[in-house]
This record gives C-alpha cells, structure tokens and sequence, in this order.
C-alpha cells in the first residue's frame, strides 16, 4: 500500500508580488532554482513509500501551467481542477475522494503545493515514521521544531504520546510577537499544514465534522468531467461547499488528530524573508537572484529578472524587478504588500494579476514589442501543442520561426517551417500553427493591422475546447 | 551683427546613471518633456538676437545623436565634431574659430547643451542685457541670483558696476555646507557656465592667458576636414590641448570678467534633486515619471521608462528604471552613483556605459529578444537612410515591415516593401536596407545562425563612411 500525494496547488500569491501573480501564484515560481515549488514537492514524493501517480487539486485557470510543470518533470498525474477557490478542506476532500476511488484503503499524504523542504529524504523518512498512525486511524500532522520565535506561523502543541508521533493538546493562532518565543519555550511545533492520514479516516471525520463541505464535494466529484487530461469538478456543487480551511473545519475539533516532531529545514515561502533563506547571500547578508550590484548596503532581498539591478547606500530594503513591475518596499513593511496589490487591482492595473506572458492550453506567449500598426510576440509551442484553427478580420501575421519546427496551415496548404523560414498569414486567411516535432517550437510573430486586439479571432475549431471565455489563443 | 550660440555639448553624465551614459549623456535626455535638453537649448536662441544657425561642440561618438535630434527641430548647424574630450576651454576656443570664419566681428554665446532654463524670454533679455558689455570687449557670466545655499554650484561675488553688468571680483569653488550660506548673504551668485562675449576678444585673452590651448585648437580647426555634415576637428592637432576647463583656464585670470546678475530659474540638472525640481509633483512630494504608484512613502525621485514601478513604506529614495538596469539609492547619498558607475564600469558591464537602443548614421536599432540561435531586432532607419551594403557568413536575417516603407536590395534585386511585407536574406547574400521614403521606416529584424555577433559583418560599401571601429550597422 503506497502513500498517495494529493498535491494541494491553492493560493493567489500576493505576498510575493510582483514575482508572483494570480495568473502564476508562488507555486510556479522559480526562486533562483532550476524547478518551481511545484515540480520540487511532486518530485519530493519519488521514495518507494510514495504512489508515483500523485493527485493534483488545482484552479481551472492554471491547468496549462500545472499540465505544462507535470510534463517537464516527465510525471502524470490525475488532475482535478476546482472551478472556484474554496479553501483547503474541499480540496483535500476531492484529493481524498479520488484517492479512494484507487483503492478503499488509500492512505494519502496531502502537501501544499508551494512549500520549501530541501531535505526530501528526511522528509521521506518523516512520512514511513507517520504511517503507523495514520494506519491506526490518526490524522497526522508534520510540526517542525521552531529554530526562531516565528510569528508567520501557527504553532501545535503535542500532548500525550502515541506510537510514533503524539496526540495534539492544542492548534494555536499565529502569535504576537511576546507570545511566540513562550509557545517555543513550552515546546509548540510550527504547524507545516501537511497532513498524513488514510482518505477514508479523513472522510469519516470530515462526514461527521463538516458535513456541507463533504456533500458538496462528494456530489462534484461524482459529478466530475473528463476535459482532455483535466477532471473537472462540477461547478455548481463544489460552489456549494463552505471555503474553510482544514485545520479550522477537521484538524482543531478531532480527537484524533496527531503531530508528528520533525526536525528537516520548511518553510512555506510566504514572505521575501523567506524567500531571502533561499537565495545565496553575500558576505554582508544580501541575498539576490540575478544581475546584482549592492554597494554599500547590507540585508537586502533583490530579486531581479531580466536586467542590473543596482543598489547604492540601501539596506534591509526589498527590491524585486520583473520584466513589466518593479517593487521597492522595505523588509520591514513587506506585509504591506497586499494592501498595495488590492490598490492596483481596484485601479485595474492589468500588472496586479497577470504576467506578461500569457499560458495556454498549447504553451505560451509574451509580447516583445507594440507600436502604431504593430506587434512583435514571442510564440511558443510544446511539443504535440497546437493553436486552434482561426482567422483574424483585422490584422495580417508573419511568422518566422527560430527553434524547432512548426506545421503551419493556411487556407488549404500545410507546410514544415525549420528555423530561419516564414511564413505570411494574410488578413482573412484561416489558419493553424502546430508542433508535430519533439522539442519546444518558437516563432516570433509579427502583426500588422490597424486594430491588434485579442478579440480579433474567429476560433473554427480547437483541440483544448477553449471556450470564448478563455479569451483567444493569442 | 547677430549673436552665434556656440552649444557644448560635452560631459559624460554618470551622475544620472542609469538614464544617462556615456553614450546617450544628459543632453539627449528627455525628463518628463517632448525635447532633449540638448534640443530645448537650441530653440532657448530663437529669439531675433540670435544666429539662427547654431555652432555645435560634441563628441565624435554623439554625432548621430546630434545630427538626429537637430533634424526633428528642423534646425541646420555647423557641428564641430571633437576627437576626444578636452573640457570646455578647448571646446569654446573651437566654437569661436569657426564663429570668427563667418564673421570677425563675431558675437559668441556659449551655451552648455544639458542646462535647463524653462523661460526662454528671460534668457534673451539677459542675453541682450549683456550685449553692451561684450560688444565692449569684456567676457560676461551669467549668474544666477540664489534661492538657496547650494553646494553644488561654484559662486561669483560681483564687484564694481560697469555698463549693464558688474566686474568679477572673485570666483568662488563649489563651497562646504556652511560656507554657502556665507556667500549667499554676501551677494555671491552661482556661476552659470554660460558665457557671452566677442570670439575675438575671447581668443585674444586665450592666446595669452592659455596659449597652449589657443594654438592646439587653432592648428585642429585649421586642419578639421568635412565628413558628410560634420566637421571633424584634426585628431592629433585637438588631442595636444590642454584639458582644462575655461573658468580656471581663463574667466578666472582675465581682467575682462564680467558677471550679469539674472533672476531666471535654471539649472544644470546634475543631481536626482534637480530633475525631480523638473518633473511633476504630488502632495506628498513624490516626483515621478512614467507609470508609478506610491503607498505609504514621501519625497520620491521616481523615473520609470517602460514599466510599472511600486513603493511601498519608502521615503526619500530615488528610484530609476530603464529596460536593462534599476537603480535604488536615497536622495542622500546620490552622489554615489558617481563610484558605482566606476564600479560597473571596471567589472566591465555594458550598462555602465551603452543604452540598449544604438544609435547610427542610418537611424537606431535595439534588441527586442535574444535565445539560442536567434535574436529579434527593431530597426528604425531615418528617411534617406541607408544601412552599407553588407553580408553576413554566418547568420539569416528576415525583415518584416511595421511602418513606412523599405527599399531591400538583395544581391542585383531591388524591392520596396510595405507594412506586413516582409523579406529574407539568406545567409552569404549581399543586401542593403535604405528608407528612400519621407516617415521613419521601421522593421523587426529575425536573425538566425549559429554566431550572431555584431562582428559578422563584411561592409562592401557604406555611404557614411564608417570604418570598422564604429563596428557593425547593426
């Protein structure tokens, strides 16, 4: 009986904005890494103890990147996607669910997506220690030992002992600052928010403790679609679950909740400081990624994309540059950067939710250059990726591919582009673009036109069933 | 007898790095405005007073630069092009030469090309104030009436009234804190950097007082030879001179200093405090330009070029963002991008000295993306603009129009493309570009190949006469 991951991709990532977005949260990020925290918590559950299929709980509006994340690490998973945020106990209650559908004794080890534990195989040896418990009908628990009087984090604490881990007196709040090093000192754990327990334990406590959120999430995954790799959860009853965490709903009024001590380095990346422990540091406490100049200046966080970043006579300041948002906000006030991103939202700043590149069922674009008259994006196509059939009244195309190799279709003639080739799509022309090949495809695609909205497409047909709502291919 | 603005445009402007560098210094820069202050110098003379056609001082590697932002205010000059920087002394002495050829009788304005002075009315008045004065024979300053006790400017105290001015008593160096106060009370004036006086009366005092500099200047305009609009002063002849500033080399010693007291705002705009004095205020004295939001912060300096910038809790900062490099500094400690430029500079980045966008006879080109294999370009060639006939060994290149009109010679073929037509130019194949029509032409450039260094380049014909080290068209 392997552990089943149920991998839990939540979370709108504000507080690392402009790094992270609602249309690419913390999860998807790369923090100076070669993986996102994604590929690194799914490739994490690869000892033999673990299920090699893990189950994804993820939003509908990330499931190219989720899908895209799976395919570089050469993983599958099954998939289900949660048509509306509500919160972790629905989700983990679909992760078990389908967990159950594998096997009636599933055990399963439900993760945030967006965590950092380095350590994978002490991690590992974390979990084959849990099991006997949650084998007994415990739901477990990881409470890491404090290394700091944290106050980012809600603290557990263990009461009497069981066989491995020990029952849990008591979930406390995220501290004030006095109280933190008290809840250390009398021996609280930081809550991870990872769980180990059997789905069917898990369901029964969630039955008798939370039953609207069961029964609406029963009733959408009964109800569930297949669309491609994707299962949809329905709309309509996953909406009806109240959004409520699983610690708040389950885990603060079982009696069988349990905690097991562990000592391997966590963090759940939810703070620069945080993100600071993961990026090299220089000899005066700066930890950057990317080109970087400090002179002058001690513990800053710069996080700088795609260009220099130079800081002179700065300290304890975060500076966190990306191609379209620059964010200069001192560690100390980093808290305020919510506040900050609910002002761009109410001004619609498009900066405030999107990245500039946009993610699509087919891979990717980002717009390189606009003038009058023009557009220059940067297309690019995965492998066995294709572009629905379309045709834009407004404006003409051109095409020049730079890498791989493209199948491009116009009216009624297919042809195979190889880099440094073109082609024209003229204004009317229907049109498909594809990779048939085995590698990534770019194209760096001219437009030209005297009106360049997205809107200007006539979808004909679609392998992804993209709906208008999806907003068009690009 | 006309007066002949002489336009200095030297300084190498590290002090606003990373708007300026040294090959795009203050000069060129816009702040907030429609025209450079290079630009907004030239129109300052357009009042009857004034030779409506300026003489130019700059630096060989500024000459398109020049040529360009005097083409878009419809304005011919003679521009005297020097070989290398030898300060101001040697290039006023170069702009009286030429000045003293039209006309022996010669009034000379000379003008710091990177000052700004929004009331021109006021400055011809001044300038018609002083008239008297220099028709007399006397080398006039113009000196501001302080309105504060600045350290960053050098100081004039006046002595006895002559016709319209006063005599010089004394120069003051850029004083300590405390002094400044001092002068002020005193009735100092800051020294201006501009100057009026007759180009023969300015000479005579040259030769005597810096004879060196008389004679290397003499003998490098003596022997400048023409090159298309520019006149190249003599290399070896220019580079004997002395390089000394003309305060120290001759307003300091001359008898025949005079200073006119004037009231008009100006400024060198040498610190981020003296842009901010330029750009758009909000009530909580934070001076932006471009797209910027502020939350919770006071007395910002923010210049954001090309995209959205963020404070959040930070006060008294300045903040500039330029496509390829940030830079974060409190307005206290300004003066210290001077050293952090050295810095980059000695750690041999680009981006201490190199905008993105390069600048040539022909118009400019800037990188749009670059990955393996390919790299994308915008081309922007100036009407009657022509690129050399040229090949490239190594890579493919395919142009696709945006806007205005191509003429594309690919070996013996000649073709004019329009917006969305587009070309390819094969690797090895002879090609010239040329915009033989009346709007800017502009085209994204797809190159290919395995090496795509600008050195791969074999010119075989090139109207501007560019020799191998102004490197590759593009």
């Amino acid at each position: 009986m392997r552990v089943v991951p149920v991998i839990l991709s939540g979370g709108s990532g504000t507080r690392l904005w402009p790094l992270s977005r609602a249309s690419k949260p913390k999860q998807f990020l790369r923090f100076g890494t070669a993986r996102s925290l994604f590929q690194d918590t799914v490739l994490r559950c690869r000892a033999p103890l673990f299920d090699r299929r893990p189950i994804v709980v993820g939003a509908h509006d990330h499931r190219f990147l989720l899908a895209e994340d799976l395919q570089r690490i050469a993983t599958d998973a099954d998939i289900l996607l949660e048509p509306v945020a509500r919160n972790s106990c629905a989700a983990i209650a679909a992760g078990c669910l389908h967990a159950l559908r594998r096997s009636p004794d599933a055990m399963v080890l439900a993760l945030a997506a967006d965590h950092h534990i380095p350590d994978a195989a002490a991690f590992a040896a974390a979990v084959e220690t849990a099991l006997p418990e949650a084998a007994a009908g415990r739901l477990v628990t990881f409470g890491i030992r404090p290394d700091r009087p944290a106050t980012c984090y809600g603290y557990i604490l263990p009461g009497e002992r069981l066989e491995t881990a020990h029952a849990v007196r008591r979930f406390v709040e995220k501290p004030a600052a006095g109280q933190a090093a008290r809840h250390v000192a009398e021996g609280c754990l930081w809550n991870s928010g990872n769980f180990l327990f059997s789905a069917a334990a898990f369901l029964a406590e969630l039955e008798r403790l939370a039953p609207e959120v069961c029964a609406a999430v029963s009733q959408a995954h009964d109800r569930a679609t297949v669309d491609l790799d994707f299962l949809r959860l329905d709309a309509a009853a996953f909406s009806a679950s109240p959004a409520i965490a699983v610690d708040h709903a389950v885990m603060e009024k079982t009696d069988r909740a349990a905690v097991l001590a562990v000592d391997y380095a966590w963090s759940d990346v939810g703070s620069w400081d945080e993100v600071a422990a993961m990026l090299p540091r220089d000899a005066c406490g700066n930890a950057t990624a990317g080109a970087t100049v400090i002179v002058d200046g001690k513990d800053n966080v710069v996080h700088s994309a795609d260009r220099l970043t130079a800081l002179s006579g700065v300290s304890g300041m975060v500076v966190v540059s990306t191609r379209d948002s620059l964010l200069v906000v001192p560690k100390s006030r980093a808290q305020a950067v919510k506040g900050l991103v609910a002002r761009l939202r109410a001004e619609g700043r498009g900066e405030a939710v999107e990245t500039l590149q946009t993610f699509r069922p087919w891979g990717n674009y980002e717009r390189l250059d606009i003038g009058e008259g023009y557009q220059v994006k940067r297309i690019v196509v995965t492998p066995g990726g294709a572009l629905s059939l379309q045709k834009h009244r407004r404006r003409a195309e051109h095409w020049v591919v730079v890498r791989g190799q493209a199948q491009a279709t116009i009216d009624d003639e297919t042809r195979t582009l190889l880099p440094g080739q073109s082609l024209h799509v003229p204004r009317g022309a229907i049109h498909r673009l594809a990779n048939r090949g085995s590698e990534p495809l770019i194209l760096i695609e001219v437009q030209t036109g005297d009106y360049l909205g997205e809107d200007d497409i006539v979808r004909l047909e679609d392998i992804y069933n993209q709906t208008t709502e999806d907003g068009a291919d690009q």
